[in-house]
């Protein structure tokens, strides 16, 4: 095994202007873990309650992802339920049951302990310090948090913030966090309070990535049709650590053809439900779209004559 | 002369976070030309009023913007007073004085009508296509507009849009003309009234560049601080086609270093007030950006295994 994922598990009911699920897989575990495995060999710690389907078990098995660390506890799984509009980046929720999940307590199984790649998605900041604790040979840890603990736990939060290498938000959230609206300066900020990086994730708008003192842009892989965004976010960090795994080394070209693999799985991720569209997908179509993303970015070495 | 540049001359009264001016240069014409002027030979056609001082117009000259279509009025120039808030990415209009531009009708120069490049920026559509009739050698004619004109001259808007090679809009005048939300749907729907191309500015978040069946993607160059984005999309606009003017062909290689040199003009803008960074710029100062942000978009060939 190369990365630990520890996050939700989720039972999502998503509304879309394409469509519509109810109790479909999700959660940031669940993505992030089917994303990371078209790179690395990553496993989950997480919670699911009686009614989870066999079926899904099943099926994350079948994509490699390792399950000893998925309790199976007493009550109902993490149940999730928003919708989206027409502007597909904003998320509505409607409902949001916590369920096994409140009490959710990560238990690391022994043979997870010593694996070097750490992926904390984004749970309570007090629960990712304990993990951290348990973790032995942690090489490169990444996470992951959101506005609600940024207002509620703050204190927890740069506490653990300050033990990792690296911290994936969302643009907001990169604000929130620094006080500072620039995101350079944000990240800079983040930077100073401990990781060695920063990724911010803009969306549809690709993401940014600081590592020391270097610093990467890489756009998102666009697609015509968006059928469903729930999950672009950790099918990104899932790839991006996948591909850094995989990598080993830890620099900023490594980095950055690691968000190219993140924002890859992201663009599939999208054009369907739920996970439907991270379980079969080919060696092939990845590649594709990997050479598309140099192709669309790829600046000619300048050439121009300049007029003072 | 490479390129003739149609648009506003204004004075601002602007007020940011970081400071304020007030009657300041500045206007879509007068942005685009100072830009373009570091690639090209651009001359401007506009109006000001009996105020606009001497020492502009000799600003204006002493960066070889020729000013034989720049007509003197009687009245005062078409003067905007607005302000920025912590986020830079919106403009709030406290008072809009068209002056003279409210009876505009542009003038084109003999000298002028053979020009091979035109930029239409953002006036009546009606007047922009008035223009048209008068080029006589339009090799490649760039247009811009915005939301006032899609809402209220639509059909004289289309008509003029049928007849230019590229539209440059920002992704909310995309959606708001095309009807589309996504993007790439939107830049086609444009690009089946007429245009080869379309250029979608996202602000801090780069451009999207189509033309025909090829689409390319550049980020904007991050600047650390940002005092002032007055002007900051008519200068990227007039780097834009300062640098295709220079390279001559058109084709999505030579869109994207045009685009490249758009957003670098642009990023030298926001860091001061009015037009006061696109005057005494250095080459080298120019040649570092472009560098800079071909190392920061380079993406390495991708090498890595894909698990199916």
């Amino acid at each position: 095994m190369d990365i630990v994922i520890v996050g939700s598990v989720a039972l999502d009911d998503v509304r879309t202007p394409a469509g519509e699920v109810k109790d479909a897989l999700g959660g940031s575990a669940v993505y992030s873990s089917l994303s990371a495995g078209y790179y690395a060999k990553p496993g989950i710690v997480g919670v699911v309650g009686q009614d989870f389907s066999e079926e899904y078990l099943k099926l994350l098995a079948s994509r490699q992802v390792a399950l000893d660390g998925l309790e199976k506890a007493d009550g109902k799984t993490f149940h999730w339920a928003g919708y989206y509009e027409k502007d597909m980046g904003i998320a509505y929720t409607e409902d949001t049951h916590l369920n096994v999940f409140a009490s959710f307590v990560p238990k690391i199984p022994t043979n997870f302990q010593k694996v070097p790649f750490v992926f904390l998605a984004n749970i309570d900041p007090v629960l990712q310090s304990q993990v951290l604790d348990t973790m032995q040979n942690s090489e490169f840890v990444l996470l992951d948090t959101m506005n609600f603990w940024i207002e509620t736990k703050r204190d927890d939060l740069m506490k653990v913030i300050a033990r990792v290498h690296m911290v994936v938000v969302n643009d907001a959230e990169a604000r929130q966090l620094s006080g500072e609206d620039n995101l350079i300066q944000a990240a800079k900020w983040i930077q100073s309070q401990g990781p060695q990086g920063v990724i911010i994730k803009k969306g549809e708008h690709g993401a940014v990535i600081f590592w020391e003192q270097d610093m990467g842009i890489l756009p998102a892989f666009p697609v015509p049709v968006v059928k469903d965004p729930t999950g672009a976010g950790d099918t990104f960090a899932g790839g991006f650590i996948g591909a850094l795994a995989q990598q080993k080394s830890v620099n900023i070209t490594t980095l950055k053809s690691a968000a190219v693999a993140g924002t890859i799985m992201a663009s599939f991720t999208v054009e369907d439900f739920s996970v439907q569209r991270l379980l079969g997908l080919e060696k092939k179509q990845i590649l594709t779209r990997h050479e598309k993303i140099q192709d669309l970015t790829n600046i000619r070495p300048f050439a121009l004559e300049v007029y003072e």
